[in-house]
């Protein structure tokens, strides 16, 4: 017993008879003792069937009447939901964001949590009333309604959950938990009782879409217990918490693959110092953020120089760099959008240096060619052909997870 | 140039084409050199969906959650036609009712607005931005969401006129004003240019849809010049003002048509003292409107007692005075749904007293019955067969303004 938040995403409260579940998931909860706060996305479908409203009317709406569009969506949830509870018999109230006092920056269409206005929740769980707040929504020192940006309604629900110090974060979703990798494309992935903050960030960054890293670096900041689960299975999920008690039998949590990836090199740059800088410093005033940095040993007076960038930034990057052509004096660009990463992740590796050299291993053993490699403490990733990626996700977690099985 | 309030109702932003239109008005509005503010319905069906959609997930859902529900199609209308105004050029803002400081009563549902905080309306209209505004709701003491009931958009642009001293407040629908009756079934009818706000109010009253009640009540005690007209013809409309200048040529300024009427009959009360005290008091006691009443002459020692009703509230009337019948002493009751409200209107028949008796000959003449006959100082109300009234309607019609037309 204590106070548990629960998140729930569209396609959990996507149509009526989803809603009715979500009412006895979370009715079962406050039947359980505890004190209830529930954060809903919008259903389904309603945020793009808005996105498409607006581009018919105008394809460069000001970012202030899009959020004040959107947040209709989330508004519509937590009322219908609050219905479906009222059916129940259970005491309920539903709150937008400003009425749950979600206080965020002033920027449109991402904001971020600022702080949380804790006297309308307090009176109404003192009231023992199940409460619903809208996701994905705050307001702003205008007192203009803002939405906070991808992955948001999982930032609404951890944000709550650490001003109110909730006992719990429960993020529901469609899957079971956060596997050993993608269960859809790789036999054997399994679903792991418990997970790092650490793992789970590098797992979320490197596209296994379960949780947004934005609410689990706020998860990590203000020491929120997460857990992942299903609003339709009903199993247990996955604990993210800041140590995992379980002796893992392996030293990897998990194996992830990001096909949003482009990779770009310089080719034949000035052998000199503070070329880099230059680089990267051009790019980051953009706000193009680059990942693996790749530097080739100069030959004579020249050097190569690769990174990667998300594919829908290379156009821009490209753009960018050939514009400083002459300041930066490079030979020329090769740019590739046919490229994707894998990465291992896993809090055990730190002790364990043959972990990176086992998944070099596989990858070779399976013919699969590295262009790059990147590192971190809790990571090793490379940057292999976008054909080869399904591929190589298999080889490497069969090697990580196949053996342990069968030892 | 001064202060124009405008509202348009759902079928006027009812899609991408006609929200494009509205923002035309808008803008040249805007253009001539006013202050604009702008008061907006839910999309055409909106309400209707989502009025479904609640239905389907619980048919007695409160009245709070349904008002938060219902609250969304009016702020998705504010944000698409700021968008549509943003593609024009314009600077424009968005508000729902709380950032409006439109604050209600506490009822949900069925709020009346209680004052208008104009510090936030006052800001942007200060910064020239046209200013957008989600009719139909407030926000109550209690910072919850609020519904004003039917004709609540009305009820919102007349009382932003009514605080913020506005010079005009355009009611923009889809007819093109105040017709002397149904310009879709009476032959002959046609649109007023001006009318007074006691004309309106009984008109509006007596199932003449173009104004609500409560709109026209309160535009009455503050005095706001509105204006009614269509979003789609450009033609002036009709004004609603204290005092009308014209010279009528008719006594009467329009004929108007109820079918949501009942009537109930209570034959061979004892004839005493306060036998229609307690019969009409006690339908009070039940918030049982009753519109025209009654009372034939007493025949030795029993009297009749007739009055009309709406036909929602017949069932319920019926039952009340059944249930009291010891009490009342009355040999049976009678019951008809199958009458309907005939009514002409005009502040000039004051000084007029043959407008009646040339009703009644009109209706004489088709050989039309009169069932029960109502006056006030500006209206006559007859009580016809369901069956007759719409010709009922049209003989009085023709009495009254085809012949003032053919002198």
């Amino acid at each position: 017993m204590g106070l548990i938040v629960q998140k729930f995403g569209g396609s959990s409260v996507a149509n009526t008879e989803r809603i009715r579940n979500v009412a006895r998931i979370i009715t079962d909860t406050y039947k359980a003792g505890n004190d209830v706060i529930v954060v809903l996305s919008a259903q389904g479908d309603t945020t793009d069937d808005l996105l498409e409203k607006a581009a018919e009317i105008n394809p460069r709406a000001s970012k202030r009447e899009m959020d004040m569009l959107l947040a209709t969506g989330e508004q519509m949830s937590i009322s219908l939901c609050a219905m479906a509870i009222e059916a129940l018999g259970y005491p309920v109230v539903s709150l937008t964001g400003w009425q749950a006092g979600v206080r965020t920056s002033r920027t449109y269409g991402d904001a971020r949590v600022s702080r949380i206005e804790k006297e309308r929740l307090e009176s109404e769980l003192g009231q023992r009333k199940i409460v619903l707040v809208a996701g994905f929504q705050g307001v702003n020192r205008f007192d203009d309604i803002t939405t906070l940006g991808r992955g948001g309604s999982d930032t609404s629900a951890v944000a709550l959950a650490a001003a109110l110090h909730a006992d719990l974060c429960q993020i529901y979703t469609d899957v079971d938990g956060v596997f050993t990798a993608d269960p859809r494309k790789v036999e054997g992935a399994r679903k792991l009782d418990e997970i790092t903050y650490g793992e789970m960030l590098e797992l979320a960054s490197l596209g296994a879409q379960v949780l947004h890293n934005r609410s689990v670096e706020m998860a990590k900041k203000y020491r929120v217990n997460l857990e992942v689960l299903s609003s339709f299975s009903g199993k247990p999920g996955t604990k993210v918490k800041e140590v995992v008690k379980t002796m893992e039998k392996s030293h990897i949590s998990g194996v992830a693959k990001d096909k949003n990836i482009a990779r770009l090199a310089l080719v034949g740059l000035n052998h000199e110092p503070g070329t880099a800088f230059k680089i990267f410093s051009l790019l980051a005033k953009e706000k193009i953020n680059v990942d693996i940095i790749l530097q080739s040993i100069g030959r004579g007076d020249t050097k190569d120089i690769s990174f990667t960038v998300t594919r829908s930034d290379l156009p821009r990057a490209k753009e960018l760099l050939e514009l400083h052509h002459k300041n930066l004096g490079f030979e020329r660009i090769e740019v590739s959008d046919r490229c994707a990463k894998v990465s291992i992740v896993g809090a055990g590796m730190i002790g364990s240096p043959g972990v990176a050299a086992m998944m070099f291993e596989a990858l070779f053993d399976a013919g699969i060619n590295i262009n790059m490699i990147s590192t971190s403490e809790i990571k090793v990733s490379v940057l292999v052909d976008e054909t080869d990626a399904d591929r190589a996700v298999q080889v490497i977690h069969q090697r990580f997870f196949r053996e342990f099985d069968q030892k």
